[in-house]
């Protein structure tokens, strides 16, 4: 079995890729293992950037009588009119507690319940409270400084819409409202495994991958490093609780490149070998159900393929948007960027200048990359149709960044 | 004592605010609060998003060694001169642990250092194993397929500068190097107190300033709800321990607006009343060193309130960039907006389309404003020089959106 119709990939070790599948197929398999996760229930504390699984409608009114929007005093309006600075209105102070008197007013603070009888709050600076009774310098409308019971929001209103992610602020909101729990997509179980020998070289793929499991609201189910037993990397793939694996390391061409190998021993390869530079040697299966996504060992290019591919799945399965979370930024290319026709090619660049950006290319790493990690702001997308870009043109760049900075 | 040389400002209570201060000279008050906090070493793990208060620089080369950037074969290049498909040159294929014998090539994975004496790596596609024997169908140029030891990083070079804030791939970069621990700016400690009494209304406050707080890098030191009584008020802000002090609610102009008065009491009030609708009635102060913000209780003024100072002294004390953290969108404006000359107004909008986003604007809340809460994608700030924009207007949208949703 292998997946849309494409034959099980070759063994490529020792032998190098025959052919190499385009990024726009290795998508199409990655989109058709997108399913949004069941919901599970959370309390709001927990709620931030968490998507609704289900709509939110409000339980009840807000507010949930007329209330007073401001600090004032609580009077019927008609006994306001024609007060002046020369010839106040005098009303009797009273308690807000029961309904209000005739020539009376109230002291209310904003947010309070209008008692019966009054029809609006007098600011402060429009009056003078003397003992038991208050000055009125001028008149007041009916209904002025009062919030009407539903005003703000009616029961029943619909407030989010499933799939929303939820923002700072939300919380709040739904607080408010007396909401103390929502529905939420369950955040996608993701198993990290690290293939190859422990060698001189510390492990950059798995704090890397860690990261954007994390960024893209995934959670690291298991982890493990230094796989480099064929039987043991199959098992660890194999063993239930994850809803997706990552490999990384492993996935190339070499004698010990025991990956694509191990993914065949326990389930399908169904793509090996991708059109993108870096990241080519990226492949995907699956072992029952769950997908197995292989990435390169090489840090720049595991993040390139993860960005692709891992990352999409991870965000489509939590019920975000599958598409790149980065925020862009259009920008004006310093140099040129030449690439292959018939290759995409992830390629990073440094961003200068403020208003009017401008995107230096930088070298295709040619080994780990690691250098470029810390020398890139984003990356570009060198679509595989295109040879590259001429020194000037206007490309979009993709940010890691994770704020904005505005001054 | 006061802020700035301006006087303690009056008590409001029941006479409203005589004037405001401008919401520049709030500003300056809050700039002259910040300072970086101390430095704390954390592990890798846990830096993302967190601000480098030392620069950092790479321990070692990276490479260590010459290493191959691919899999294959190391060779002597000179030894594959000739090669072609019709006359392939043939050589031993030995171990890879030794130095390499002449005449001979080793199998080697990417990133493996190579072994002495070879100056190239041959990719598995040009070359075919024959048991003990290896045809090479191609000649190679010295150097072809070799990271060269210290070509990606020297040891020494500077990576970060100290004020970065860790990307997601940040990490990576530094484990690969053999880095475990960074020093970064402790986070600040922040108090949230909700002052006045429990009433019919669910605190929507809280939630709303705990999530802006975990947005701008700040860690909750503390949280107390339904202060409703001065001195316990004045209590809670004046306990040791806070790096800054938030008290939501009761900062108006009613009888029971205890928080500024609380404030008074252990400390000073530098500000009270602030030109900016909503959010008016925020001030600020000192207990000792500590900063102390009165937020209103209404929550889209509290908000509005905080994402203008309390969160620029967060960020600040953090070592973010103490400007709004959210990213912008250009906008044309699909209706007016109307406001006072010589009041800042923070004015919800509604955002739409795509490429060319228009922003509605909403009305500005009357009441908690929790609706607006609801509707708004972000915020436009209305300078106070100004009387508003018309319709048509090209604005500057800040948004609440946590993402770029690109496709």
């Amino acid at each position: 079995m292998a997946g849309d119709g494409v034959s099980a990939p070759p063994d490529v070790r020792m032998r190098g890729f025959a052919d190499r599948v385009p990024v726009a197929q290795a998508l199409r398999w990655i989109d058709a293992r997108v399913h949004r996760l069941a919901a599970e229930e959370i309390a709001l504390a927990a709620a931030a950037g968490r998507v609704l699984a289900r709509p939110i409608a409000a339980p009840a009114d807000l507010p949930p009588a007329d209330t007073a929007a401001l600090d004032g005093f609580a009077v019927r309006a008609a006994e306001t009119l024609g007060a002046s600075d020369y010839d106040p209105v005098v009303l009797n102070l009273t308690d807000a507690a029961g309904p209000l008197a005739s020539v009376s007013v109230a002291m209310l603070a904003a947010g309070a319940a209008l008692p019966a009888g009054a029809d609006a709050i007098l600011p402060f600076e429009l009056a003078q409270a003397k003992g038991k009774s208050v000055e009125i310098f001028a008149p007041i409308a009916e209904g002025a400084g009062v919030l009407r019971k539903a005003q703000d929001i009616g029961a029943g209103a619909a407030l989010f819409a499933a799939g929303r992610r939820m923002r700072p602020a939300d919380p709040g909101l739904l607080a408010g409202l007396g909401i103390a729990t929502i529905g939420v997509v369950r955040r996608p179980r993701v198993r990290l495994l690290i293939a190859g020998a422990k060698n001189a070289m510390p492990d950059a793929d798995g704090p890397i991958l860690k990261s954007l499991v994390a960024r893209d609201g995934g959670l690291i189910e298991g982890f493990a490093a230094d796989l480099a037993d064929r039987a043991a990397l199959a098992e660890a793939i194999a063993a239930p609780g994850a809803d997706l694996v990552l490999v990384a390391g492993r996935s190339g061409t070499g004698a010990d490149d025991i990956a694509p190998p191990a993914l065949a021993d326990i389930g399908t390869v169904a793509l090996h070998g991708i059109a993108l530079r870096p990241g080519g040697s990226a492949g995907m299966g699956l072992v029952g159900q769950v997908p197995v996504i292989l990435l390169p060992g090489a840090p720049f290019a595991c993040l390139a393929a993860y960005e692709l591919f891992a990352g999409r799945l991870i965000r489509g399965l939590g019920g975000r948007a599958p598409g790149f979370p980065h925020w862009t930024s259009g920008a004006e290319l310093a140099g040129k960027i030449v690439s292959t026709i018939g290759v995409a090619e992830f390629r990073p660049v440094r961003i200068s200048g403020g208003e009017k950006p401008r995107a230096e290319p930088l070298a295709m790493p040619e080994g780990g990359g690691l250098a470029a990690l810390a020398e890139a702001d984003g990356f570009v997308l060198v679509p595989a149709a295109r040879e590259g870009y001429p020194a000037g043109a206007l490309i979009r760049v993709y940010l890691w960044g994770e704020e904005a900075e505005t001054p």
